[in-house]
């Protein structure tokens, strides 16, 4: 029987409080309408933003909220003008949206939409400012625009990147964050040439992923940088060659990997989110023609400092926004690739994901707000 | 009579004193050695670089030592194993130089031969550090390894560029600092799309031949920002559009470029050296997709400070050495460029020459040496 057009009563993982433990309950979900869709969501991640946005800490706190937004799942049904996606069809919710209109969206270079770009304190749908969730008609608040902690949700259509049913929404749920943002950071903003040398700052999951882009480049040398050495051992499956741990050091991290690279590397990738790490990964870059990107997302009130003459001996110094994917593009495409590689079970396997939730990604997005 | 294998007595203006005025007298030139060049100076044009080591403020001073660096000249003689040029070509010497065989030089990107890269300490040749100019048997020390303010110098054979002999001299000779920095880092660095936006901070010369090659990039919009009004006429004449004067305004001049823009410049060029300016230069292009580059060096402590997500909402910043071109590869090319130009009058003009005293390019990579 077609729930189409009906309230849905579901389960979801609802916070009532900033902190206090999510509550498993039952809701329910007004129908999609106009650009919006229903999703059935089936696997659901966990990530360190959600965290964040649980805990609340210095934020303006939104609650009641349904957390959650890296899932995959299958359309229900579609409100009014919405023709990219059809109910039956896989999806990932995505965080951030792409409206194929505004100038970011018809820029080569940018994803950053100016209608569904990011948006953290929003708690209702776009179309009418209102939530589509309830609980015995007390609204629940909406986050990120996907709220996955439930079993149905409703998502504005630029928000939902189509892709192949045959994929294991069980594995490819955790594209739709973290995984895109290392590995796009790498493939999409460093370019690391075959043959070259790349430090990856950060070894949580945004960082494996990096050092996988870094792998499928075929960069020769590959360069992990960890206040932890338990995560060396993982990290290497995801090609890391060498490993910096800067407790072991006496000197700048950006001096170690200067002297093991005879200048520095020819690119770097800072995952962390620390300005201290922010400005090692732009000065060990080589002079000449080394690229620096960062990743991370540092607090409010953190600033970059440098000399300026580490740019004026060209060096580049850039950051990236989602991996510089655009979510209903280029994800779908994403999925493809990754399922090979699920395939020869070098990523996105259980550890992969067990690592998610000490990464930073899209999290303290809140200054861009 | 040739020269060829002789000492050379000719006429040179020397610094014998930091701050002293120069004193134009007889000296005598020893023959090139192995890898050198000895070239008859035609015309030389005189740079801030030139006039800050006369300065010698806060430096090591080098004394006596003959200046100079931006010139045009024909070959007289070249010492052994020299192959690349012969005598009677026309030549532009240049601060710093290719060796054609260093990662740099090998490189794409990088045009700061380990080699041959800017020195600002070294007063001898590279062969043998000894100095080819004396005055009755005391040394006289080079400078750049250029040293244009005498009648005949010596110059490593990578540091001479062989350009058309049909090019005048008297113009094209500002193409070897200044010019070549400013219109490379445009077209070479920041790249401006046809109809595009770039701001350029700075209308000395080498800013003015930044807006030079935004013109030639068609863009559509090329805004020009200094502190002093009375430059703004003459900025026409290279493509300037609009102009800013941060004297005028209330607010951060970052701001008011966003507001004049919708968002940000697609482009931004900074020339001043004022590391105020260089925050600015970064902060005022649009997200997305922005690229600032920096051009003008900064005093030795100065430093670049900015809040990382302005990075991480998709920024680039890149710094740039000499426009990025390497001067021997290139420059012969941008000599039969200018040449068109000179032809139509629109540069190198007289007036244009006059602004070359109050810019910055080379200064100031003592930081480097």
């Amino acid at each position: 029987m077609s729930t189409a057009g009906q309230v849905i009563r579901c389960k979801a993982a609802v916070a009532w409080e900033a902190g206090k433990p999510l509550s498993v309950e039952e809701i329910e979900v007004a129908p999609p309408q106009k650009n919006e869709v229903r999703v059935k969501i089936h696997f659901t991640s966990l990530c360190h933003t959600d965290v964040y946005f649980w805990e609340a800490k210095g934020q303006n706190p939104l609650f009641p909220r349904i957390l959650g937004h890296e899932a995959g799942g299958v359309v229900e049904s579609v409100g009014e003008g919405v023709t990219d996606v059809e109910p039956g069809d896989h999806v990932l919710p995505i965080f951030t949206g792409e409206c194929k209109e505004c100038p970011h969206c018809l820029s080569e270079a940018s994803n950053m939409c100016d209608l569904l770009r990011i948006n953290t304190e929003r708690g209702g749908m776009l179309h009418d400012g209102q939530t589509r969730f309830s609980k015995d008609g007390k609204p629940i608040y909406h986050f990120l625009g996907t709220s996955t902690f439930s079993e149905y949700t409703v998502v504005h259509v630029g928000q939902v990147a189509k892709i192949n049913p045959e994929a294991p929404l069980d594995k490819v749920c955790v594209l739709s964050c973290g995984m895109s943002t290392g590995f796009g950071a790498t493939v999409n903003v460093a370019k690391p040439k075959k043959g070259g040398s790349v430090a990856v700052f950060g070894l949580g999951a945004v960082g494996l992923a990096a050092a996988e882009g870094a792998r499928v480049c075929e960069a020769s040398r590959i360069i992990g940088i960890d206040l932890n050495p338990n995560r060396f051992e993982e990290a290497k499956k995801f090609g890391c060659t060498e490993f910096v741990n800067p407790k072991d050091h006496n000197k700048a991290v950006q001096e170690v990997i200067s002297e093991m690279t005879g200048g520095g590397v020819d690119c770097s990738i800072e995952c962390t989110g620390s300005t201290q790490a922010m400005v090692s990964a732009f000065e060990c870059v080589h002079d000449g023609w080394g690229v620096a990107v960062l990743v991370g997302v540092p607090s409010r009130d953190d600033s970059f400092k440098t000399h300026p003459i580490h740019f004026l001996n060209e060096r580049t110094l850039r950051g990236t926004f989602f991996g510089n994917y655009k979510p209903l593009s280029d994800i779908p495409g994403v999925v493809e690739k990754s399922w090979n590689w699920i395939n020869s079970s070098l990523i996105l396997s259980h550890s992969w994901i067990s690592t998610r939730r000490s990464s930073t990604c899209c999290e303290g997005r809140v200054c861009d707000a």
